[in-house]
C-alpha cells in the first residue's frame, strides 16, 4: 500500500508544468524516504532528477518500495482538474497497475477521485556523481528565466562566463550580439532578489538555448535557481521545492568547433 | 412599432455569447409579454428556449407581435460595439426588413446605432412538455461549467447520479476513470455556493459532454444552474437571468449500448 | 559620435509597436536636433512622420549628423529585452556599421547590452506641406481606436463627418451600417477625455480601416489623439510623445466612385 497526501496540490501542478516538455512519460521510485525520479529528456540530451523527500508530505506511506510508471499528458490532465488549494492524495495498492489521484476541495464538499492505468517502462540507472563545481551561481529564478527567453532571439546558444565579480550570459547571431551582465548583490536585504556567486575559478560554457528555456518552465516552483558549472562537466541547474525536495536539470555543455 | 429598451447591454451580450455557438441564425418572437426564442441547435440535438418578460425592461413597446430572424454571428459583432455599460436600444417598424440597435454612452455623449437586415427563418413550433422531475439540483454555475470541461478530458459522455446526498459526475476513457462528487450543503450561509438537491427518486443519466460544454457558455449570465432530470426526458439546464427571464437548454439522455 | 539616453525606454517599445506594422525598415536621422524619421509604408499608401527632440532626453550627444538604416523587427526584439523602467542609451561612432542599444535596470545591477547591424537604405525625401485645415479634432485615443476597430467589422472603409456638433464615423456593408456619432465635450474637467473640434467649413471624407487600424497602434504613446482634415489633402492623425516629440500617420482619402 502506497499512500502519499499533500495539502497544496499547486505543488504537483508545478511539477508536473516543469517536466511535461522533457519528458513523455517516467517512472517514479516510491520509498520510505520519498518519491523519487530521474530521466533523461525524450531526445535524451538532458537529464531531469526529482526528489521529494517524505516528510515533506502531509501523509506518508510506503509499505514496500514501488515504481510507477506514468504518463506525464495524462497525469498533467487529471491535476488540471484540481485547484490549486485542493490537498491531494497519491494511491496505490502493492501491484496494482493503476494509481488513484484524489483532490479534496478545503470545504470538502467536493470530491473527486481520478484512476490512471500505470506503464512499465524500461528503467534506466543513471549514476551522477557528486562533483565539487568551480562555480555556484545563486540568483532570482524569474531573471534567469527572463534571461534565457531574451537572448534566444539572437542566438541557438548561450554562453555563461562567471567570475567573481558577477555573471555575463551572451548570445549572437545574423541580428547581433547580446551581452547581459548581473553583477554580485551587495545589498541582502531582499533574499530572494539576491544574486550571489561562490566561485573556485572563473568559468565560461556554452549551452543550447532550447533546454535552459525548458528548465525554466520549473520557475514558479522556487524565488531561487542555483547553476553549478565546472569545466567538462554538466551544468546543474536546481530549483528546491520549499520543504519538500528539489528539482535538477544536467545539461552538458556544447563543445565549440573553434575550440578543437 | 417594436421597441426595447435595456440598461446594461452587457446582458445582451452574455446571452448572445451563450447560444452563438448552438445557433447560427434564430427568431425572437416579440409580442406584449416580451421576446421568445426557442430553437432546435444547429445539429437538431439539443433545443435552447430564452425569455426575457416585457416588464424586465426599462422601456418596452409593442404594438404588434412580430417575429424578428437574426442572424446570431452578426448580432454578437454589433454587441461587441457596445461597452458593457451602455444603454441598448432595439427598434424595429411594423412590416420591417431591417432591426435597429442603438447603443449610448452612460455620459451620453456617444451615441452609435447599428441597423441590420432580418431574414426570413423557418418557424419550428416546439411543444414542450411540463414535467414533473424525479430529482432538481441547484449548484454554483462555475462549479457545474467546471466539472463538465474537467470531465471532458476522459471521455465523450459523463454520467450524472444524484441522490439525496448528492450528486456524481463520472467519465473514462483511454487515459482512466474520473469521478466527481458534491454533497448538498448543510451551511446555508452563501446561497449562491449551495448544492441544493430536491429528489423524488435517484436517478442516473448519460449525456454528451459536447453540449453540456456548449451549456455553460451561459455560466456568466447567473450564479447558480438548475439541473432537472427524470428517466427517458430530455435534462433542463436552467440560467435564471435577474430581473428579466431565464434561458433554458434541453438535451435527451444518451441511450447506453449495454442497457438495449 | 552619437549618444541618446533615456530614462523610460518604455517609450521606444511603444513607439516601434506602433509602427512596426507600417515600416519592416526606416532610416532614423539624427542631428543636433533630435531624431527624426520619415518613411512611406511597406504599401507606399500612407506616410509615418517621428520626431523625438533631442532636449527631451536625458542626455543627448550628436557630433556630427548621422542617418541609421534599421530593421524594425530586430529592433523591437531588443527593445522586448528591456524592462520598462530601465534606462536606455543608444550610442553609434561616427562612420559605424552597428549601432549599441544599452539596458540599465534601476538597481543597476543588471547591465544589457546589444549590438545591431545597420543597414544602407534607400533615402526617399519627402516633402510634406504644412496646410490649414478645415477640421482638427481632438479625442481620446482609446475613443477613436475603438471606433475604428468596432466599425471596420462592418466594412473597408469608415467615413469622417466633422461638424460644429460633433464628428460622425460610418461604415457599412452585407451585414448592414453602423454610425458612431461624438457630441463636443461641454464639461472640460478631465482634459484627456475631452472631445474638442475646431472647425473653418464641415468636411467628409473616406478613408482605409485596414491604415487607420494601423495608425491607432500608437495608442499607447498618448492620451488624446489629434485628426487634422481638409478636402483632398491627406488625413493627420497625430500623436503627441509627452516632453519629447511626437508621432504623425498621413493617409490620402479614398475617392468614391459615385463622385466621379
Amino acid at each position: 500500500m502506497f499512500e502519499a497526501r499533500l495539502v497544496a496540490s499547486a505543488t504537483f501542478k508545478k511539477i508536473l508544468d516543469a517536466v511535461k516538455d522533457l519528458l513523455t512519460e517516467a517512472s517514479f521510485d516510491c520509498s520510505e524516504s520519498g518519491i523519487q525520479l530521474q530521466a533523461m529528456d525524450n531526445s535524451h540530451i538532458s537529464l531531469v532528477s526529482l526528489m521529494l523527500r517524505s516528510d515533506g508530505f502531509d501523509k506518508y506511506r510506503c509499505d514496500r518500495s514501488l515504481t510507477m510508471g506514468m504518463n506525464l499528458a495524462n497525469m498533467a490532465k487529471i491535476f488540471k482538474c484540481a485547484n490549486n488549494d485542493d490537498t491531494v492524495t497519491i494511491k496505490a495498492q502493492d501491484d496494482a497497475d493503476v494509481v488513484t489521484f484524489m483532490f479534496e476541495a478545503k470545504k470538502q464538499e467536493k470530491i473527486s477521485d481520478y484512476e490512471m492505468k500505470l506503464m512499465n517502462l524500461d528503467q534506466e540507472h543513471l549514476g551522477i556523481p557528486e562533483t565539487d563545481f568551480s562555480c555556484v551561481i545563486r540568483m532570482p529564478s524569474t531573471e534567469f528565466a527572463r534571461i534565457c527567453r531574451d537572448l534566444s532571439q539572437f542566438g541557438e546558444s548561450i554562453v555563461i562566463s562567471c567570475t567573481k565579480e558577477g555573471v555575463k550570459f551572451s548570445s549572437g547571431g545574423d541580428i547581433g550580439t547580446a551581452n547581459v551582465k548581473l553583477a554580485q548583490t551587495n545589498n541582502f536585504d531582499k533574499e530572494e532578489e539576491c544574486v550571489t556567486i561562490e566561485m573556485q575559478e572563473p568559468v565560461t560554457l556554452t549551452f543550447a538555448c532550447q533546454y535552459l528555456n525548458s528548465f525554466t518552465k520549473a520557475t514558479p516552483l522556487a524565488a531561487q535557481v542555483q547553476l553549478s558549472m565546472s569545466d567538462n562537466v554538466p551544468l546543474v541547474v536546481e530549483y528546491q521545492i520549499p520543504d519538500l525536495g528539489h528539482l535538477r536539470f544536467y545539461l552538458a555543455p556544447k563543445i565549440e568547433e573553434d575550440e578543437n
